[in-house]
């Protein structure tokens, strides 16, 4: 019995915005939704436990850290990874091919900074058909990740939603060898999702849908990925150099994507992709953003975004934004927390996540609600 | 009126212990007590809403670190520091003679690595009689401390406890010098007194009795301060270089020191010293002890400390110490905690030391249980 599903709520009229419920062995992801990661089983400075009570529905952990430190083995042993980092509510796991392919060409990020020259630091060994040969940074243990292996990682760590093995390929790449990624991509996530059904593990996958910012590899790959019996779509690979590129080719990619299952943008979080993402009828989002922000002191409101070492909140006996009752707002005002940056306390990088992470829950609670009103 | 009042509760009937209320204006204090240092006005990686939780009564907080960030007028504006930081229970602040005599001969503790040669980083510029001047380490201002100028700074703060402005003379002292060290901090504690009392401000001001590990100079400091209107006796100087010294000096001592006013022991809080001190009538103890050993893995328990990086630990699915309640032992277990510290998650750090001040707050509690027991 699976006991994923997709519910389709509501349609905007006003938009291609639509409000649904993803349901899972362990509850309910409502959508859109932000999902905040937490790559080594935790996210930064905030504990599981505190998550869940701020309502985060889905968290995005990544097996390739988990595969290293502490290892499959040591959370099977823990009854899974649910058990081991004490969350009751929905996981996502990726497949480690991202980070895998980030050590083989550098993150998207430094690649696109450093104009289209390649970053390797030797830790990839080998990538053919077969899958990927890289050095673990924590013990030099040389490991052969395949379509097969990863989601075998993922069925140990067991995670509500688990992702197939791909090929995450260069921004900078020519036409031609974008084209062979994509086939081999598309190679590895059969593979990937042929292993997945012989044991379903209660777990659903979904697939990720490549071509970089070619429009037609994005068509042709979102047609093959959608024959195939995933429970819901990623977006994934190269998403651009900037928001208006990925939004174009969002606008494109959305219409072919299948209505009656979920869907996911990879890697996405900043506030304003997420508004115009929304409208494009994206489900979920994971980014570590958020929490990223909340440590170099960059607070979400509800009126904008503040920068907490700023002169002007030193006197500030407000809280962060009003509006909001999370536990920092309810109890700590902006002089408070500016003092505890400027005095490089912890606490203050605690304080701002937990902000950071409610802000994004109401955020995405408002775009539920304005979705059911047709306002957006 | 004075809020504050020492209740003497019960004396044990094997050895000196006691057990006492401190009544503050913000509330009780039970003794003997374990008193968490929060130098900025947090402990480190816990917030003081979660602190009070835990039921720690009473929160150390430097003047010195206060006054340079963010400025004693900061926290005035907020309503003073138990407004600033959100703490609804007791406070007690020091002189900041510690922290600047700490940057004229170095720390004690690097005074006695270091056998004996003064450690000076040009940061004190001068001291008299008057005072000590320094240069702040933030911005470089010059910055006249004095036993006036510290009372009037803990004013504004004003903390339910506050502590005279005293000097801190190196270990390696001729006896000579420490005598004349010790006439010049009675003097300044006179003077701190007298300004005191020209404005109580609902505070209560605790000699610290001084001496290093003369016996002479401790008896004739009790005897002098303990003639003057302090509300409480810190015992502070230097302890010796070993436990054995302390406790040696804290029994010719703790005899002299009046029985109806309470009593704290500056900057001890290590368990052994602790379980020592307490059958020698101390009421109160400070100690950045378990937070930083919570930081460095190091976790208390009714069984002994362990250290979570310890490989018995990566497959152990029981709680830290399955006798306690605090929200790390209800929620988390050993090997997730093992593995927090091992991919070096700051949660690790809140999660550790969440539990090890539960600790102490449980120790003390059960130190007052045995002390009306007259088990110690």
């Amino acid at each position: 019995m699976n006991k994923f599903k997709f519910e389709l709520i509501y349609k905007s009229k006003k938009s291609n915005a639509r409000v649904g419920r993803i349901h899972t062995p362990h509850g309910i992801i409502d959508t859109p939704n932000f999902v905040a990661v937490g790559t080594n089983g935790t996210l930064k400075a905030i504990d599981n436990k505190t998550v869940e009570e701020l309502g985060l529905q889905l968290m995005f952990c990544n097996t390739y850290h988990l595969m290293l430190q502490p290892g499959t083995k040591t959370i099977q042993a823990a009854g899974g990874l649910h058990q081991f980092i004490n969350r009751k509510t929905p996981i996502i796991t990726d497949s480690g091919g991202f980070q895998v392919f980030s050590l083989a060409y550098g993150t998207v990020k430094d690649e696109l900074k450093s104009k289209g020259q390649k970053k390797q630091d030797g830790s990839v060994l080998k990538i053919t058909e077969e899958g990927v040969t890289f050095r673990s940074y924590r013990d030099g243990e040389k490991i052969l990740l395949t379509p097969e292996s990863s989601v075998q990682a993922q069925k140990e760590l067991g995670a509500d939603i688990i992702i197939p093995f791909d090929e995450l390929p260069p921004y900078h790449i020519c036409p031609n060898k974008l084209k062979k990624s994509l086939d081999r991509t598309h190679r590895w996530e059969k593979r990937s999702l042929d292993y997945h059904l012989q044991n379903r593990n209660n777990q659903a996958m979904y697939a990720v849908v490549h071509g970089g910012i070619d429009n037609e590899l994005r068509k042709k790959s979102i047609e093959y990925l959608s024959s195939l019996d995933f429970d819901g779509f990623a977006i994934g690979g190269s998403l651009g150099k900037t928001r208006d590129q990925m939004i174009e080719m969002l606008n494109v990619l959305m219409p072919l994507v299948p209505q009656e299952k979920p869907n996911h943008l990879l890697g996405i979080g900043d506030l304003l992709s997420l508004e115009q993402s929304v409208t494009l009828g994206i489900d979920t989002f994971d980014s570590s953003h958020p929490t990223k922000c909340a440590r170099h002191g960059l607070l979400f409101t509800r009126s904008g975004n503040k920068k907490i070492i700023h002169a002007n909140n030193k006197y500030n006996l407000e809280p962060i934004d009003k509006f909001c009752d999370c536990h920092t707002c309810k109890h700590y005002n902006l002089s408070y927390l500016h003092h505890l940056f400027k005095a490089k306390e912890v606490t203050g990088h605690i304080l701002a996540s937990i902000h950071n992470i409610k802000f994004m829950v109401d955020l995405m609670q408002n775009y539920r609600k304005k979705i059911l009103n047709d306002e957006i």
